[in-house]
């Protein structure tokens, strides 16, 4: 049984996805353990000790590369442990590994981080700032480009087949109305959207922990989430 | 002759230090092309063709996996391609690998991303946003001290070996004062800092075109950077 500590955000929703589409089942093969990063679980001694960097996701699999329990943190460093458990969704062949690698960096160093600012400034800052709602729309619309250029020629974000770089990406895109998107000004991205959208790992990895999420505006949540609590110096 | 379409950046730094750690020798083993990001040099369809989200660095290796070239974006999938390519700087065991691996995702969906926000927001942005730069104040210290706990009781990021994962990290904290970080408040993070910057590679890295560079302020640079040219519509 694979211990998966996460919640429903896009970085939640990489692993959860990925575990259904390796043919894990959820409450059978693995489990997901809530930290309620609203309540502030995040900042729980049991969950920084795996975790150390206070993200979800991360995992606890009792069965390491070499029999032993591993744990990992980094939804990016995840995918890549559980492609190579599994033999799946990153390709044999070294060049058709670096193809994917490439596109889960572009996902892990660009799309994600860019894309939570948006979400930051666009939708949970207590202040509305133009130059910052603008900043990251605009980085939005132009990683949406990059997206809807790659998607041009190719079927799947690194090339022919459904990998690892699909599942990155894929839930980071869910919420383009809100980032400021008219997804119908990049139609290869809505096709490959609403191709990976109805893929039945995919839908099963979207709905995990859903149930659990509450609105992120009230107080408590905001002071988790971006007050001076996320600040306090390590002991 | 390894190409790299570069600039002295520290995504840049990353792959010109790694390539001196691995003992290839600028100019003989390897030749780095300026991509004057100041003069919109990103934009050109060359760097575009091997470069598609307009992002330094990338390469183009002569003598691929397959002996046939090979051309790759994002510095984190460069590190790694570069470190399977040495047989350095990344563990041969696996768990001693995903012990990097984490670190450097650490690397490229937090620190180098953030750091970049609390860059543009400290020192380029042509507004001073009070809320901005207290958010990413808080948030590089934030990562200083996740780094600085983490190095505590290991001498390297990722344990006893200098890794990836140390390449990846230092070009980011380099700039630790404009930042708005005490480099006094993290001990361990300054042992390691100073012990890093000492390797004769790191010093030889983060020279390369630095000479270059010229200062972003000006009006040409700003707009290449952070104006409406970056954003139009790709065809």
């Amino acid at each position: 049984m694979i211990d998966v500590y996460s919640w429903p955000t896009p970085n939640g929703h990489k692993v959860h996805i990925m575990l259904e589409e390796c043919g894990y089942k959820l409450g059978k093969d693995w489990i997901a353990h809530p930290v309620d990063i609203g309540a502030g679980d995040q900042f729980k001694p049991d969950f920084l000790a795996i975790s150390p960097n206070n993200k979800i996701p991360a995992i606890q699999d009792p069965q390491g590369p070499d029999g032993k329990p591993i744990h990992l943190f980094e939804s990016g460093a995840i995918l890549l442990y559980l492609a190579a458990k599994t033999g799946k969704f990153l390709p044999k062949s070294t060049r058709g590994k670096y193809e994917v690698l490439q596109w889960l960096m572009f996902q892990m160093g660009g799309l994600g981080p860019l894309l939570g600012q948006n979400h930051h400034f666009r939708i949970y800052a207590p202040e509305k700032i133009d130059y910052a709602i603008t900043r990251y729309t605009n980085e939005a619309k132009r990683l949406y480009g990059v997206i809807d250029h790659q998607l041009k020629d190719n079927p799947y974000i690194a090339g022919k087949s459904y990998s690892i770089a699909d599942i990155a990406i894929f839930p980071w895109t869910r919420n383009w109305k809100n980032q400021g998107i008219d997804i119908n000004e990049y139609p290869n991205f809505k096709r490959w959207f609403e191709m990976v959208s109805e893929r039945p790992a995919v839908k099963r990895g979207v709905e995990v922990l859903t149930a659990l999420r509450k609105p992120l505006h009230d107080d408590k949540a905001r002071e988790q989430l971006f007050g001076s609590s996320q600040y306090q110096k390590r002991k």
